[in-house]
């Protein structure tokens, strides 16, 4: 069993190249919810859905967001009731919001909804929310505190970030299976994703980071940061906001109390030692993924690095 | 001031055509909410809508429902996780509902989302819901009480009918308006709907037929029933079912209670006399609407049946 903590685009693409050679059964994904958000009524769960999409082949890789071919009629009528659409929304992508949001509604936690909604796109990975719990990730700028995707998508990452609050991490507990999943693993991979907001989201919910430290498991983790940005994302200035280097080692340095090993990318090759010097396995290669080889390389390279140790 | 009693489609063309010779702020509607229904959470009013389009000039008038050139990508994504998706809906519809029922939920009163709706769409004339309150329309077969767009999109009027049942319109109150825009009018038109569940349904709501009654404005009533059978929609199969005979007489006996006038079309001429003798006053014109001067000609036919009053 490989389990896998997950942000959205970034962990989409690795985990697209995982199931080309691990057999999709095998692979538990815990999925970030930080991210949720509800807009005109609807629950929204941008990290798991483009997780979903993508895996049933359903994304608009193209664009890095949505479904492929979607339509905007309906967001675009909500415009003209005079509601704000700075959140993409197809039509198509509006079902899946509108199936979540009523399943809720009726009293099933996101677990039973994200199960449901998988297995209706016909796919074998176990795909778990990292809590059913309300949990909201918000960014202190300058204006206030915001909701991650008011920061991210409507400001368009612009604001400074002062600070991180993940609102709820407190109190949520971790879904169903997520302990499970973690101990019970032959292999743990930390997906490239935004180390504060999507990985470490995750490792705030109770209980997931001491399961990392005690699983037998090894664990690997996937550098986001490349050549000292990120591949996607605002990860470099809310690493920055929080007064951290934007570097492969720095996001190994926030994960190297529980992974055995780390991958970078080759123009990283100089951070090699630095990092090996927090006392773990180092592999160079190519981790920039375009093409369905570029993913499945990097999937390999993530699950050999811990098969040697 | 001319308020109008209206269901659905029949309803929308007559209004098309009262609008374009008499200010649109003169004109109040007041709905039948009888037909709305919850679908996949969303609180939908089908009646209020198809009105609200067609005077905003975005009805699909070749179909007879929704928006002209919509699209039904979420409908077909909400079929794939495996709902029932017997009710039309397309992509901006579903704007309409979206934005409905989150109003509603924030506590606004359906009056006030219908309100707020045509302003959004920039029409002028007043419409009400003829109650704020839960109300619907069940078909009673031999295969149960079903709710009426149950019997009329899923099953297609098939089942035999064996009694209407409003449910709520003992508690129903008119919404805010309804009663004053009767009372206070010059003329009311009861517009070319059916009988039973578009009119009956604003009929049964309390102190409407009294309103009717008491105001000192003239009733002029359209017949939707032309050469015994109606211009649209199941109101023969619903008179028989409740015992009556499907004539444009057997629609005036339905309102002679309250209103002054009827029009009948041409194809009727023979039941003028038997209706004249119900104390009406009977015009016989075309009321087939297909083309906007068919539905301006009956529209100026109805005002002027009462105008010589």
């Amino acid at each position: 069993m490989i389990t896998c903590l997950a942000g959205g685009v970034g962990a989409a693409r690795f985990l697209q190249g995982l199931v080309k050679f691990v057999s999709e059964e095998e692979v538990t994904i815990i999925g970030n919810t930080g991210d949720d958000i509800e807009l005109y009524g609807l629950n929204i769960s941008p990290d798991l859905d483009i997780i979903i999409y993508t895996l049933a082949g359903l994304a608009d890789e193209e664009k890095g967001w949505g479904l492929k071919g979607d339509t905007f009629n309906c967001l675009n009528m909500l415009k003209l009731y005079g509601h704000e659409t700075w959140f993409n929304l197809g039509d198509r992508d509006i079902a899946t919001h509108i199936y979540r949001t009523q399943l809720l509604k009726r009293g099933f936690p996101l677990s039973d909804v994200t199960k449901r909604l998988r297995e209706k796109l016909s796919l074998k990975e176990e795909i778990l929310p990292m809590t059913n719990d309300r949990f909201e990730t918000r960014i202190r700028t300058p204006n206030g505190s915001i909701h991650f995707q008011e920061y991210l998508v409507k400001r368009q990452a612009q604001d400074d970030v002062l600070g991180v609050h993940f609102e709820g991490a407190d109190k949520a507990k971790p879904a169903p299976g997520v302990i499970d999943s973690i101990l019970k693993a032959r292999t743990v991979v930390v997906c490239p994703s935004n180390p504060i907001v999507s990985i470490g989201t995750i490792l705030s919910i109770r209980g997931v980071r001491e399961a990392l430290k005690e699983t037998q498991a090894n664990v690997a983790a996937i550098s986001p940061i490349v050549g000292g940005s990120p591949v996607k994302g605002p990860a470099d200035k809310l690493m920055r906001g929080l007064g951290k280097e934007v570097s492969a080692f720095a996001v190994a340095r926030l994960y190297q109390d529980f992974i055995d090993s780390f991958v970078i990318d080759q123009i990283d090759q100089a951070e090699k030692e630095k990092i090996e010097g927090l006392g773990l396995h180092v592999v160079v290669t190519d981790s920039i993924m375009k093409s369905l080889d570029d993913k499945i390389r990097l999937a390999k390279a993530a699950l050999q690095s811990v098969e040697s140790l």
